[in-house]
């Protein structure tokens, strides 16, 4: 939907074929320009059209990357950074050419220290790797988006995920972190100290940048000790309005819900067909606590009375591994079951986060737009952030229904951003959203430009991404 | 110990005489610039020299520190933000003169949303005002540096305090906030939204600024629920070692620990002496734990259990809140109590903070220079950060005292540093620190720097704050 916005960067034509002969020379067979491989790297999940890079470097270490930079900036030649590809704005194209760095052969974990619950991992691992590598030391990191993406991808588009409301995004969570900058140049960000003072947040400025300041190298993570135990429980109710004003209440008492997942009674619906289940299909909320064994049992009893008062029925617990998947399995399966609603269309995934107390207005305002336009968005929500995705199902071939879609998502966008909300909770701004900068930050937006001309005068980390149009 | 770093910059003596009087014109009696106000807003609470500002503007509104920073911005002269002049290392100071603007007056709580769990504060509200505003509505806004700072002072600072383990610091508890740039332009730094990946993380760059590159004109803050009950406890150990060691331990198995600070035994010896109090003077651990009844019982028991590990001794508990209060009150008064080691003397506070692991060795290190200098520097920390506090105690009119002072404090944040730690945990660099910056931070320091030049080009905000001399 935002074809029309991605500001047709120029081509550095000479730039990008001196500095391609040079990275081959240098790198030889990590260096490729295959149009297939050129093709993955600019693979996106939604329907916004690919823009290849001019080549892929396979780079294996902070050197290498600092060298390639070097390279990159003496022509004048874009960098795009590129993890596992699963981003849904398309952060990872090439819309002026260049050259795409992937980090995915950059996968150490290179230090884990359980006494300070941190650890410190190259970009291209990714968070189910990090996981499988803690487990047996009691240890866990939290942030999960759902695709098992790298951390660096993650950490560049500030990602979150179902248990933010307990642990909150990469923001809480990546202490310090390397980068390479627009110039080749190293740094590190901070110390690897729970907390400091210590001069400008540049951790928390480069979380989030989406590459267009710099290339991460390095994080140090925030871990977490795997609960003692872990309790599920799944809640109809008899509307999103019940639902929310139960999630208000119970983080309102301090239950420290782990995770707390809205699923609307249209991605129900499509759940049970999917995965021949039978739930009721009402506006559901799917939920986790984490503790000791009395507090879990304590947490879940709370929350079923809280329920009981905003009219969730049904109430079903479980704290036993494999009755607790079975619970959360259905949650697990909204996405694929979500597009199985309407065979063959693609979906594309919106990001409203509004303050909580506006959140049930938010999506009752917004199904209705989407009813009224005849089409079909199912809803998840991240209800603890008051962040929550509907998911536009709609044939790509169909010049009116993508006219369509883009009219939701718009009026979306104004009303979450009328409602003191963001247009992306977690997935970023990319190329899709770059338009709703202004609206969202008016000032601070040109604030932000300063900052990126300031550290990339040439404009070659990712150009094209969240800078609107004309701001870049 | 820092004043031969403040870099004397120079006075722009024409542009300050101007602009004070267009400010005396436009503001009248809210602008001031008798001797004994500029002296106070150039009080420091450390031996840092007071360097008056020229003038102090009491302003009212967001509009008229947009108006007065744009008068500054045209003459080219220094704008110096002041909350409560609590701050301790020399941010009040006006090295090379200009105006202090006094936010003290900007003290209204604009919105307080409980469904949301946040407010919106102007920046002259401190955090004993706001948690009086907020306790009937069983509220409150948990970081807690000890003094009664303003909230703006707080953000500016990157402040934290003693349940910064469990609630984070100011960088997790502003949500957004509104800030006058350089030019007067004024930025709202993001939406009201929990959680946001639009574009570059504004909030954290300006949260710890400490007003070099704008004034923070309203906050948005993060409020938790009030808990339900809260226990505390009080443990001695044989060592500060074991003291930390079970800190960590219980850190590790996920007790949610509110507050454990540690005080050393020279402290507690103060402490009895100041408050005619018998606590074992031996390293102390001091805990809060927040939840429901039977959840701080089960934590209370299972911290008992882990110091008794680690060699905890004589563990006493509390929940009722009288008797909460008197284990507390030794806390409370260990900075004074500290201070009457030596009646006469100023105490001069460390800030280092390391990962935990290293905290013990750290502190051991720190104590035994500290003996081999002849000195006296008590401890406290706020052990879950790994953050602590040597209140050096030194006669500041003998020069060789200071010049000692001086080089402890050097080689703790060499120490620190080298350990992976930072030199200010939570009060900031201000002039104090700045000469430790480029060792903490190497290129990070380059990239602030283009940061401040791109944000402010006349160097007018807070000058001779943050970047060390030379590179500012």
């Amino acid at each position: 939907m935002a074809l029309a916005d991605i500001r047709a960067l120029s081509r550095n034509e000479d730039g990008i074929a001196v500095a391609a002969g040079v990275l081959k020379q240098r790198f030889g067979d990590a260096f490729q320009t295959g149009e297939a491989i050129r093709g993955q790297h600019a693979h996106t999940t939604t329907y916004i059209r690919p823009q290849l890079p001019d080549g892929v470097l396979f780079a294996t270490s902070t050197d290498e990357v600092s060298e390639a930079v070097k390279i990159c900036a003496e022509y004048a030649v874009p960098v795009i950074p590129f993890g596992t590809g699963t981003s849904l704005e398309g952060h990872v194209n090439a819309p002026a050419g260049g050259i795409s760095i992937d980090t995915s052969r950059m996968n150490a974990i290179l230090q884990v220290n359980p006494e300070d619950l941190d650890c410190i991992v190259e970009p291209g691992v990714t968070r189910e790797q990090l996981n499988d590598h803690l487990r047996d030391m009691g240890l866990f990191f939290p942030v999960d988006p759902g695709a098992n993406a790298s951390l660096g991808g993650m950490a560049a588009t500030r990602a979150s995920g179902t248990n933010a409301v307990r642990y909150g995004t990469m923001k809480d969570n990546v202490i310090t972190l390397e980068a390479v900058m627009a110039d080749g140049t190293v740094i590190q960000t901070g110390a690897r100290a729970r907390k400091s003072s210590a001069g400008y947040d540049l951790t928390r400025l480069m979380v989030g940048s989406e590459g267009t300041l710099g290339l991460i190298t390095k994080i140090t993570l925030r871990l977490h000790g795997i609960p003692e135990k872990i309790g599920a429980g799944i809640c109809g109710f008899e509307s999103v309005e019940g639902a929310v004003e139960a999630s208000i209440a119970a983080i309102q008492c301090g239950l420290p819900v782990a995770r707390i997942e809205l699923v609307d009674e249209l991605n129900m619906r499509a759940i049970n067909a999917y995965s021949n289940l039978n739930h009721g299909e009402s506006p559901t909320l799917f939920l986790e606590f984490h503790g000791t064994e009395a507090s879990v049992a304590e947490q879940l009893e709370t929350f079923a009375a809280i329920a009981g008062e905003f009219g969730g029925r049904n109430f079903e617990a479980a704290v036993h591994t494999e009755d607790r998947n079975r619970l959360w399995q259905a949650r697990h399966d909204a996405y694929w079951a979500a597009l199985q609603l309407r065979p063959g269309a693609k979906g594309i995934s919106t990001d409203s986060c509004v303050p909580i107390s506006r959140l049930a207005e938010c999506i009752a305002q917004t199904r209705a737009d989407i009813e009224s336009e005849g089409l079909l968005g199912p809803v998840i929500g991240h209800v603890g952030d008051g962040n929550f995705h509907v998911l536009l199902l709609i044939d790509t071939d169909d010049p009116q229904e993508i006219a369509k879609a883009e009219k939701i998502v718009e009026r979306l966008n104004e009303r979450t951003i009328a409602m003191g909300g963001t247009c992306t909770g977690e997935h970023g701004i990319g190329q899709g959203k770059r338009r709703f900068m202004t609206l969202e930050l008016g000032e601070s937006v040109g604030i932000m430009q300063l900052i990126k001309h300031a550290l990339d005068p040439k404009n070659i980390m990712n150009p094209g991404k969240i800078l609107p149009p004309g701001r870049e």
